[in-house]
Formats: C-alpha cells, sequence, structure tokens
C-alpha cells in the first residue's frame, strides 16, 4: 500500500510536487523490444494540454516536455524500468502565498496536513493534478502495446457536463480543442458554459466515458483482482472522481434480470452489452465500457468559508490558473488508467494461463 | 495480483468452490490481543442468511458454521494467520447438471471457461457468491477491531430497489428479516414486489448504501491507495456490482463548484458532506459514505438464449435456490468490505505516520 | 509484508499451529489444466516422515494426511487456488505444560512473546517446523509443473553433518531412510553418530546441497528479485537455517577473477559452473546449485540455562520428539522452495519476456 | 516480482543504466518530519566513492552529484515520496565498443542476452554496480531514520580478503582510504596485494561483515519474512554477492545444539550470540551479525574464451576502469540494504504490534 505505485507486473511509481523541482515517474515491467520514443509519449500529454488562450481552462506557459532517461536502447525497449522526468518550470508559486496556512475547501489541504502534520501548501503540492502527466506518459507505452500486439483500441469522451448529455455520435471530431466532445452541435453551447462560469467565478461538474474495443474474452482474475475492480480502483484514483460505472452502471437498478443479462448467440456474440464487457471480473470479448463522474472544481473565485492552521475562520477565493470542468483535461487520463489496468492484466493472463 | 486476497496488511486470501468439500480463508495482519472467537464471526453470518420461510431468497438447508482453526491462543488474538473453514454440506449440485456444458447469460460459466479452458460448473464454482461468506467471516474481525479501538461503527442498508428510494429513518428495523430495510413502512411493498418477481421468476436490481461513522481525519494515501479507490475496488469485487459511488456520486455532475465544495467552519467541522467524508483521498473526519448498484441476478427461470460448448444455441430457465434481489444478502458484505479496508488503512497509518 | 505467505503469482499462503486444530495452506496461481491429486502431495510428504523406528527422529503417531478443500475439478486443475488442510491429531500438548512460561534458548519463544506479548506455546506453536509440511505439499505441485513442463528436475540431499562431508556419488540411494546421504558407505557413520546423540541429549549441525538440472538461461530478473536473492530468500525462512550459499559460495572470497569466472564455450556451454547457474540474478542455463547450513537442534536433552516470564534464571532440558539433525527431513523442503521460487519466476518470465 | 523495487512499506524503486543519461529512484514511505537534505545522502556515497590516486579501484572523474527533486518541503520530509537523480558525465561509452557483441564471462551480458533478447551494452548497462548508488543515498535516509528514532546503529567493514582474515580491531580507522579495514596493521598488506593484482590484471574475492547494535526485541515475521530472510535477500540482490551467513552461519554445521544454542540470563540477556541477533526470524535485542561474500570481479585483463553473439569462440580481456576488490566499495551498500529492511520491518511493526 506504498501510495504511488500502480499495477504489479507492468507497475507505474511517481513522485513530485507541482511546484518542486521536477515530477518523475518509473515504469516498470515494459516487455522489451518495443518502439519507443519521447514523441509516443507527447501524444497523450499534448492531447491533455489545453490549446492556446482557451477560455475558462487552466494552463501553464511551459511545453509538458517529459525526458526519457532510461530503459531504452537504440530506439527499442530493454525490459528494464524507464525512468521518466517532467520539470517544472513555470511555476509561481507566489500565487499560493496566501493560502499558505489556509485550508482551501475541497482540497486535500486540510487532510494532509492532519494525516502527516505538514505539507507542501504551493499548488496543492502533490495533490496536484499535474501528477496526471505521469500517468499519461506511462499510459501512452501501455495503449501502443496494446494496439500493436493485440488490437485493442481505447477511446474516452466528455459524455456529460452539467446536465447537458453528450452522444458519442463523431468520433472523428474528439479533440482537446473540441472538449474531447463527440458531438459537434454541442461544442459551441459548452464553449458559452466555460466562459460564463469563468466569468462568474464557478466550475461545473462532468462524466467521461471511455471504452476499449477489439477485446479478446478471458482479462481478469474471478475473485479479488476483478477487472471492474482494478479499473474501478484506477479511475478512482484520478482527481476529483467521485463515481464509476461500469457498462449500464446505475441504471441497473432499476433493471430487471430478464433484461439485463445479455444473451449469447451463436459463435459467441451477444445481443446486447448491458455488462460493459465483464462477466465475473473477466472480459466477455465485447467492449469494456466506462463511466467516470468528476466534481466540479473546487479552485473557484466565489469566496466561502474556512479555516486556517490555527483553526479560526476566514474566507476564501482562489485566484490562479484553474479548470472550470476538470472533466475535460481528464479524457486522456482515463485512457491512460484503462490502459495500464488491461496491459497488467494481460501480462499476468499471458503468464499464468496461456499456451 | 494473485486473484484471491485482498488488503496490504490485514490480507485476507480465500479458497472453495459453492460445491466443492469446503470454503476457507486465512486472514493475516490480524494484531494481536483481540479477544475473538467463531460467535464473532457467527453474528454477521448470521445477518448475512436468509430467514425460514423467506419468499424469494435462496437458502440452504446448512447452517453457515465457520470453525477457526488457528490463530486464537486461550481466545486471545496470537498475532498469527487465523484459518477459517466451512464445509458445504447441502450441495444439490445435481440441480446443476443440466448446465453443465450451457453457458447461463449474465453469469460467469462463458468468461471462466474462455480464460481457464476448464471450469466447475456446480453452482458457479468459485464464481458463486457463497465466496462471500469468508469475506463475511474476516469483516467480522475488523469491525470489532475498528470499534472497540478507535470507536469506529460501521452500518449499511438497502437505499433502493427498482424505482423505489429507501430512506435512512429507522436503523432499529434493520434486519435480515426486514431486508436492511430502514424504513418500516415500505416493508409490505418489499414483500410484495419479491413474491411477484419469484412467481413470475424473474429478478431486480438494488442500491445499497453504507456509511462508517466516528472517523478520523488522516485515513487513506494521497496519490495511489486513495481512500475511496481502495473502497471502489473491495465494493467492485461483489458479486453483481456494476457501480460505486462515493459521496454525492453521480450528482457532482451536474453541480457547481460552489455548491459542492464542503466548507470548513471553526475547530474543523464541515457544513456540508458531500465529499463522502474523502478530500485527496484521505478521510476528512467526516462520515464516510458509499452507495453500490447491484444488477438483477441473472439466476431467473424467465427462458432466454444463449449457446453451449459447441457454441450452438439452445434455451436456458435457470432453476434452483435464487436471490430475487441480490443486494439485501449483500449488506453485511459491503459493510465487511468497507471494515476489511480501514482497517488496512489504519494499520499502514499507524506504522508511517502516526507517533 | 504479510508473514505467511511466499511467491508473487505462484503465492502460496499458510496457517497453523503445531498443537492446534489443523494446519493449512492456499495454493493460488496454480496454472489450469495440470493433472493433480493428493497422491502427489503425499510423495514428498511421504518422504519427508522420519521411518518406523528411525533413531534420532522425532515423528508423530499420525500420517501427514493432507486432503485438498478446492481448485481440482474432474481431477485437472482449474486455475483457481488449491486449499489443503493437514489435520493434527497426535498432539500430545502436554509434553510442553512444562515450558509455558519458559523460554528455551535457541527457539523463538522469547522472539515471539517480546513480539506479539502473546504465543501459544504448545509445540512451538506457529514456529514449528510441522509448517513445512505445507511447503512441501505446494512445492510438489510446482515441481511437477517444472517437471512436465519444462523439464527441470530438483534434487537435494545431506551434503555435510557436523565434520563428515557426503559427495553426491549415489544417486539412487537417496531415501529418508538413508538420511537423504548420496554416499551408502557414510550411512553406517551417519546411523551410529545419531544414536549416540540421542543417547547424549544432544544435536549435530548439517548441509543440505540442492541443485535444478535442465535449465535454461533467462530466469531470474536483474536488479532486485535476482534468482539468488529470491532462491536465498526462501531457503532463509525454512526453520534453522543461518546461512545460503550459490554455487561456490563462500569458496569465492578466496579466490582470483581469472579463476572463478566461468569461461564461455562455442555454443554457448560453459567451461566450469562456479556461479551456480546463476550470473547477475538471471539463469545461464547451467544447474542451479545452492547449499543450506542448518544449526544443530536446541531440542535436546542436556541442560541449561533460561530464565522464565517473570525473568528468573530456570534450568531447562527438553523432552518430547526431537530431531538430532534437523538438515535431514529438511531436504524436501529446499527443494519444494527451490521448485516455489523457479515456477514463480517462470510464470512472471513467461508473462513479460517470451513470445 | 517487478524487478526494480526493495521493501514493502519503505519502498525504494530505481531506474538507469551506467552510461545512460541519469539513474534515480524513487524512495517511497518515508516517514513525515525528517530533516533530510542532500548532504545526508551524500555522507555514505562519498564513503562508497574510491580516494583520488587509489590503485587498483575503477573512479570516475565525476562527483556522484546526486538530486532531491520531490519529497522534502522546508528541510523536512512530508511523507510523500522522495525522487532522487545522479546524472552520468564522465560515460566513456567507446570503452565498451569492443565488446559490444561479445559476452564477458562472469557478467551478466549473456544472461541479459537470453532473457530480453536485447541489451546495452556499455558499461553493463543496468547491471552495473553504479546502481548500488541509488541504495545507498536511500539508506542512508533509513539509517538516519533508525539512529534517530530507534538508536540503532549499523557497521559494515571488510573481514576477509583472499585468506587474510581481518578482526574488528579499530572502528576508528574504518574509512574508505582505509579500504573499510578495521586493522590498521593490515592496510598495507591489503595495499601491495592490490597493487600486485592490478598489475598482473586479476582480482580477489572479499568478505564483509555488518552488524546492527542496540537492537531491541520482536523485529521480523515469524514464517515468512523472517528477518534472516528479508536481510539475505537484500544482500543476495548487491552485485557479486555469492553467499550470505546470519551470526556463526556455515560454522554451525560442525557445532552441537548444546554448544549453540545462546542461553538466556536474568533479564534477558544472553551468554552468547552464535545465532546473530535472530531467533525463528524476529529479533532478540542481540547485536544483528551478518556475513556477506563478494566474488571476485570479472572484469579483469587477463584474457580467457568467450563467444560472441554468433555463438563463436573469442578472446577477451576487459580494459576500462575496474575495482580489484569489490567488497570494498560494497561496504556503504550493504549498511544501506540492512538498513532499508530494518527500516521495512519496523514500520510494519510499529503497525500491526506496538501499542
Amino acid at each position: 500500500m506504498t501510495g504511488n505505485s500502480i499495477g504489479k507486473i507492468f507497475r507505474v511509481t511517481t513522485f513530485g510536487e507541482s511546484h518542486g523541482k521536477s515530477l518523475g515517474c518509473i515504469i516498470d515491467g515494459v516487455p522489451p523490444g518495443m518502439k519507443i520514443s519521447e514523441k509516443d509519449l507527447r501524444i497523450d500529454l499534448d492531447r491533455r494540454r489545453p490549446s492556446e488562450n482557451e477560455d475558462g481552462i487552466s494552463r501553464r506557459n511551459e511545453p509538458d516536455r517529459v525526458e526519457i532517461l532510461s530503459g531504452i536502447f537504440n530506439g527499442f525497449t530493454t525490459g528494464n524500468p524507464i525512468g521518466i522526468i517532467l520539470n517544472n518550470c513555470d511555476k509561481r508559486s507566489q500565487d499560493y502565498d496566501n493560502i499558505r496556512e489556509i485550508f482551501r475547501p475541497g482540497h486535500a489541504d486540510y487532510t494532509y496536513q492532519k494525516k502527516y502534520g505538514v505539507r507542501d501548501h504551493r499548488g496543492g503540492g502533490r495533490s496536484s493534478a499535474r501528477e496526471t502527466a505521469m500517468w499519461v506518459a506511462a499510459g501512452s507505452i501501455a495503449k501502443k502495446y496494446l494496439r500493436q500486439n493485440l488490437g485493442i483500441t481505447i477511446q474516452a469522451y466528455l459524455s456529460q457536463v452539467g446536465n447537458m448529455f453528450i452522444d458519442f455520435k463523431e468520433p472523428s471530431c474528439l479533440s482537446r480543442k473540441n472538449f474531447f466532445c463527440p458531438d459537434s452541435s454541442k461544442i459551441l453551447e459548452l464553449k458559452k458554459l466555460f466562459s460564463h462560469l469563468k466569468k462568474i467565478g464557478d466550475s461545473v461538474g462532468s462524466k467521461v466515458t471511455v471504452f476499449a474495443k477489439h477485446m479478446f474474452p478471458g482479462l481478469g482474475e474471478p475473485v479479488f483482482h476483478k477487472l471492474n475492480a482494478d479499473i474501478s480502483y484506477a479511475m478512482m484514483n484520478i482527481n476529483g472522481v467521485k463515481a464509476v460505472e461500469i457498462g449500464d452502471g446505475f441504471n441497473v437498478v432499476q433493471m430487471n434480470g430478464s433484461y439485463h443479462r445479455d444473451e449469447i448467440r451463436k459463435g459467441g456474440t451477444f445481443r446486447t452489452n448491458h455488462s460493459g464487457g465483464i462477466l465475473g471480473g473477466i472480459t466477455t470479448g465485447q467492449d469494456v465500457v466506462v463511466h467516470i463522474a468528476f466534481k466540479p472544481s473546487s479552485s473557484i473565485k466565489v469566496p466561502c468559508t474556512s479555516i486556517n492552521h490555527d483553526g479560526e475562520e476566514v474566507t476564501i477565493s482562489v485566484s490562479g490558473r484553474h479548470d472550470v470542468c476538470i472533466g475535460i483535461r481528464a479524457v486522456p487520463v482515463v485512457e491512460a488508467m484503462l490502459a495500464i489496468v488491461l496491459i497488467d492484466h494481460f501480462l499476468m493472463h499471458k503468464g499464468r494461463c496461456m499456451r
């Protein structure tokens, strides 16, 4: 339970604070012989970055320029751990001087202080979502392996913002610029909403949906380490996540068994996919489908009451660079987490069950 | 990722199939000096069992008579692993002869066969919910430790069945007999619903809510092994779970940040508990609140289409002892899972952060 | 670091005290499709048992009758955990009444009491070597897998007792009856020594050597979890082990590099095997060779000074069933430990590095 | 079994090749509130470095200048992971061009190639002992914690080189300059031996002894994760180690039980310490004593036969910077490994057994 690693066989361990010298990670268990360069890692990291002049999204004036320090020789993985580093340049720590001794509601300030008796208050320290850049970098390697070796592809998108529901209509329009919204008819509305929220200094919650296509049956353990359990675990570690659904999720509460169970047809196809591609913790070969709820960011200008280190009440209004809808930036993070869980399960399954 | 253990410091490892000789588990990491007897384990196991003549609930004609085989000396834990066994007496394996080579839709039959190339079809083998009896036994020890050493109490209840919502009105009426329904005015309605479903051979989904009271701040790791992530993981391993929410869960999608963040008041109390008692992966000291969605059981008489081992389509109707609403029996299981996660985090936190 | 499990992918978790109800273990990670029966487990367990009327060796009047409780269906492993139980019948706990509050020198009595504040004094409780019966049972499955799937065979023997050195001359005469001594010309001498020790109530140290033949190159991790490190770890957990050597072991201290390094010849054969078949933590394909030192048993009649729970000095003489040379009974345990380490590494290697 | 981490609660994960961009590590589980700076890490790293103009010891023309990247705030640990980096400046990779396709006997070249099908040949890649600089850095933190919080001190020294035995006479003269030889009367002899070996292009084996003083009873797990097992594991991961002894080690083979068992005296003191301070896997409170055998380096000029990637025989003579006696440089590494094992066990013991 060392709290800075994920995965058992494909294992990612991270370090670094938002305003420290650097963030970094070690990716252990990468199979040898994969062609990997820093360019591979940057694709998803760039998808995670706000575009120029984008409204309502926080942004550092620095490229997320990850550097690979080990584990690659002549362009190929060697089976040895890949060390990655991301230096912090544009830190603006002074933005946080006023909250040095104040607990921002909805943030980890209070809980870190209670847990450790000490905390790095600058930019949230280790609780900053900047940490997830490392997950995205590691996820890029996992995604490449899944795609090239198993044909599995992973795709996440923004499926709900506030009470606006977004259908998966146009995969082609998915991009950071379009808020990972797969319905071009809703992009303008989203822009307006984000501008409005920015203006009033508030934020909004969101839902991200992710699926893995071209799966094969047999991934996942049957009792603990069920695939759905490991997916749920991985997603719940993303900053701001408050709920996870597999397949039909909470809707199953209102269903009857005769409706929900997915009938099987000749040749092992399924009539429906209410289960989200997982039965008894193990993939069926159908698409794996997961929904994730992100809370509205607590880093907003609307003032509220909190306390300082002395327990005295204060009024706080959070300035600085902040997202009005954290689900957007989280789209590549969600994909990375799913990829890490799938490769980890695949390497285990291959060792133990495959001929 | 050996798939039959949960917990790192307080670690539970299980074995056993529904219709094998026995189920059992090893509970490792129990602190020495606790007074524990088989009676302690039976309280929750009895809460898990259907009452006599209960409609719509499957039931074996055998007591869940767990036996402690080790780890207790003169009535007290020794710090050594506690071995527990539960023999299977009333097996009726013949009930399953007709599905020996058929995959029941909505069950793990198909996925086990694809993963392992072999499976014990009797009663679902290892995918049977009977397995959770071991979790409840282990959870009883965890609950006792939390209650006696830290004052933490855990309570789960049935919060939704189909489209019937149940409020936490009367904790006193919570019992297996009353379907763990905390509102006596709804019990008759539930009985009618279950009788009806039994008659038509169908089932219904449900939601269980669990909370831990008298928490203290500081439990949970801040990056991976966030407390919410470990809770979500634990719950998602329970048979039939399709979604997990912490605090306000999916409702946060429709909230603004100015509403959602829980303001802090003098002395470290909170005005609200939208977060479900966890910020940045670590407890705030508020109640930890979790909601879990259970799918409707797929073991129903309503016939449907499936395939056999030869890939041919067949019509299947599942007879035998089965629940119409699996959330009910899961109430003590949900409590056990939360207790196991909390004690595991506490022992880690105590070692690393407490003076 | 839950202290009752070994292995990561092929994982064995045990419970049980010498004079408790039962000992047992859960073997997780056994690949599906292996033909396994209780008979397979008994072969090595019988090799571990003293023969009738054997001098100088402790012996319970009960067969080590292990029972498999799960994980096997129609004679084949299912990929699910194998639960094993061994009931304690002939306990004679009264033999230990006189040491209830006395710490036997050279035993774990004192350290258990200091660690836990409580201990099961009967027969050493959990520190009894009876525990290793479970390791032997688990090792039998590992050995069968290695032999049938990879052609690897494992053989241990008694290589030194006191100052008597035993060469590996006659593999055919290796048996419990012959003290696992591979040189028939030394058996009589050993018998005399053991009778003498029995008579004077003393014991003697010993060395066991084990090798794995028909290895292939590539097993082991290169930095931590080096194969030699995991082997050394496994052996050092056996009761009474005080030292472990790989290949030439301590003799390397007196060697020059020009002598020690094993030259490589055309086709990848080696001129010598000073390294014990492991370079940089990874197998070379040569035989893996390990030597293990066992201390003389402290359970002897020769009286000595110790203290009781009140810290007062007492004189103690240990009666009951005890070995005069614990290395003999340990031979199958040593084989089991090596087999568990090798299968564990193989399943990991297969998942991550093999095509 | 990801092979680049050690420890469970205090967990060190490393990356980096000898001639790559950098080496680094993440130290997870460091308790909060410790005063730590880069200076603390450099003390032991400097002890590991050869002194100027020293004969017979390899040496890079660069300071081992580790940098702390995270986990420290205002000079104190925060409980978050400490990222450490060590850049490789003076690489001289061209020294290794001639062995690009040749397997050096006694090195990991052959086994890496067989395991992964690819390897970084420069300076041994990841199998270089340069990796242990990271272990020493992590060990410095562990040592400081043990010393300041528990009063435990750890000291290693060179106890044998070839057939020269060195007694622990003068702790005060222990230093890198003196080859960590605790007997000043032997230093000149060692110098001569090393000069001679350098001249003839050969190397020699060695033994290092380490002890931990001011221990308390109760550290270690009783079945697996015995303290001696974890120590043995840790040491066996150090490059070139071929054997490990606890206390009297292999000498116990020739002892009788009446001699070996350490009698206990009034107040819990022991008459002798044959056991090396560990009984049943748990500390007695006596000094923990461990001996470690290092093979003679295989990087020597004396030519020998090997093969290239095509399986053809070649003659090889290893030039470059190399140690004639690797045990010397290993002294601080041995201390670091012992410290990491002890703190890891302490944090676990504290969480589970201490009040």
